[in-house]
């Protein structure tokens, strides 16, 4: 099967997952609860969770005990969307060709709705007790899905990359947030799939480094693209970083030299995996069609 | 010894208890770790991390894995203060005579730091596993918070205020923002610590109904004091609610049955504590204090 057909089965079979987890819209509070599901739905290709059921199979998980927390992490990602595209923040009014959040349901609403998928989110993983109470692997899970989502993970990166908004970055700090602000959550995602799959202290390290390099070599792609890219392929306004003045890879680096890191990131990533005893080929090919991606 | 001078004795234990709970300011994404601190050290009453180790005790709860529980409950207190005050929400700009964190950090960073302490509140009450690995109470309790904090709790009270800003409330409309954006919190509080001490389902039913009124009370109380408080008295101005046209429980029923059903809400949520085998004679008269305070 083509790739990009396998991956688009997945992503529905993942939004099944998604929508049996999504609260119920009714009661008073019904029309917040309608702006989160509102932003949850608006699409997107579902990566995190997808990585992080592979990264699950990879280790041998067949349990449904995966799916809250495949759950949780699309609606923290959404959550920092919206409270990303506010007027105080990116002031975005269209995501994906949709308008957002709070330019439908209102600022005040827009912020609520991300609060209240934030907490839903933990709601959500906590789900995964009453699925299998022993499990002993689940307060692990739970505790690396807030771990790599707060201050010492995507919060961290997402205020860092905030307080510099038009001042130059050093290298040091532009990896800080990359590292933070992308790759926190991707290696949560994975991470999550190898502990509640039982995965060995190595393994999860292992994990973690192709997870970590993985959301590198994504972000550093991004830049590359909003140099290379056309409006055409891409879909949104090119050329937005130089507009901005921003601090990417690229102007700090180069285009030749941001395109050798993204290939050694990638291959790296894609070593560690394929070093281990058990494997996933479409979880490798996700990957590498992830970073290599033209648009 | 005074109920006024017990209650400031634990305040202090208490702040002791946040204190060691909140994150070092260190790193790259310092600002907004202080902006957090900034926000949980501002003062208060800390009622509900009060509840919870008082309701803790009541049913013979001795050990610290309540703490990391006490500290998230402020956070998440805390974080909704944080976004309440925001100019999308109330617009405030001062909160117990400071600044308040959006004024003080700019609005993106008030955004971000609500977000890290809702975060931060899970991270920390996940802490409670490394006290206690073996404590099969600790999934409840961790249900619990995140339950009475969100959509079906707090944020759904929030949301349902936020939108009816303004117009006319039903008495059934009030009594649901009563109910979940006051009361909620405060029988997580006291739930959290009644599970945790191993109490039955019996008692644990008692002390979310007790929970449940004295949240009540105090909101009428409220309603009641911005009628007949004084500046003075209030350290905040007085008739704010006629003069912003705000549906409150005077306004509805008016000041007698308001008085009425504090006196008989705050009687019966006594009574039921009171009908308890074991029993907390400083947390009912915590709870009597705080219903019947003229400030």
């Amino acid at each position: 099967m083509e790739l990009a057909q396998e991956i688009n089965n997945r992503v529905e079979a993942i939004e099944a997952v998604i929508r049996r987890y999504l609260p119920r819209e009714e009661g008073y509070q019904k029309t917040v609860i309608e702006a989160m599901n509102y932003s949850v739905l608006a699409g997107g290709k579902r990566l995190r969770p997808m990585l992080m059921q592979e990264t699950y199979r990879l280790f041998g998980g067949r349990s449904e005990v995966i799916e809250p927390f495949m759950a949780a992490i699309e609606m923290i990602h959404t959550y920092s969307l919206v409270h990303d595209d506010l007027p105080a923040m990116d002031n975005d009014e269209y995501r994906r060709g949709r308008k957002t959040t709070h330019i439908v349901y209102g600022e005040a609403m827009g912020i609520l709705a991300g609060d209240g998928l934030l907490n839903y989110a933990f709601e959500t993983a906590l789900k995964a007790f009453e699925l299998e109470p022993e499990n002993g692997n689940i307060p692990k899970a739970l505790k690396l899905l807030a771990g790599k989502a707060g201050i010492h993970g995507m919060i961290g990166g997402q205020t860092v990359d905030v307080e510099y908004a038009g001042k130059t970055l050093s290298e040091e700090r532009l990896d800080f947030i990359y590292r933070l602000k992308t790759s926190a959550l991707l290696e949560a995602s994975m991470l999550i799939g190898a502990v509640l799959a039982g995965a060995t202290r190595n393994e999860q390290r292992l994990i973690e480094q192709a997870a970590s390099e993985l959301g590198l070599a994504f972000q550093i792609q991004d830049d590359i693209l909003d140099v290379t890219g056309t409006q055409e392929t891409l879909g949104k306004p090119v050329g937005s970083d130089e507009k901005n003045q921003k601090t990417t890879y690229v102007t700090l680096k180069g285009i030749d030299r941001a395109r050798q890191d993204v290939a050694d990131l990638s291959r790296r990533a894609v070593e560690r995996l394929e070093g281990l005893v058990v494997k996933n080929e479409f979880l490798i090919r996700l990957m590498l069609y992830l970073i290599q991606r033209e648009k």
